[in-house]
């Protein structure tokens, strides 16, 4: 996990968050009770990938229409864009799998890999604070 | 306009937002140039409100699962319920209309009113910070 918070250019105070960011429901399915999925930190994650891409493009573009805005929002925090960032981080060698995901190419998979960034982006916001994961994102 | 930093618990450094955000595409297309409508600021209150609503599920409910989060977030930022707090907040009465929008009854329609309700929300973030849109929201 060092190699990814380096990645990261962030070290987590509470690694356990980093470590649930990294579990796919796979892994926790299979694994013994207490163990949880990141779908929680994904959800949460959508949220705050949202603010940050938001507040960006409406600074960064002052005269923009509404309507582009949106356009070029989608077209930022789409699956395709968060796995391109996913794999950039190489998100995908960390990653908790359970055995058959992991058989099956998990660790590849566009899908797990863009929910494994969001979940990554909220548990450094909920470590670090919306200015850390904005300045790291 | 005072009336209505009454009701929303802050005063605003910058009024111009607030008085932006109550501006509707109708009055601004009846408006000489230089009046913008709300719609930029409905795009980043749409975002400020999502990081809001969730990070307050994801504390609120420790051991919900990611389904039912989600389902509960969709029905919190519903256009019902931003018209609702819209209602609340007698937003209506504050907005810039067309003429024809006016009489046609758009002070009373949901649509603008919870456009309306996202705008004001993006305001109080760009005037004072995420904690106040927190607070006030």
């Amino acid at each position: 996990m060092e190699a990814l918070e380096k990645k990261l250019g962030y070290t987590f105070k509470n690694k356990a968050l980093l470590l649930n960011a990294l579990t796919h429901s796979s892994y926790a399915n299979e694994a013994r009770h207490g163990v949880t999925s990141n779908e929680r930190l994904e959800f949460l994650g959508d949220s705050v990938l949202s603010i940050i891409v938001s507040n960006y493009l409406f600074n960064q573009f002052p005269n923009m229409p509404e309507g582009e805005l949106t356009k070029l929002r989608a077209s930022l925090v789409c699956e395709k864009s968060l796995c391109a960032f996913s794999r950039e981080l190489e998100l995908g060698k960390f990653l908790q799998l359970g055995k058959g995901e992991d058989k099956g190419g998990g660790r590849e998979r566009d899908s797990i890999l863009a929910d494994a960034f969001e979940a990554v982006l909220a548990a450094i916001y909920l470590d670090g604070g919306m200015e850390i994961a904005r300045n790291t994102s």
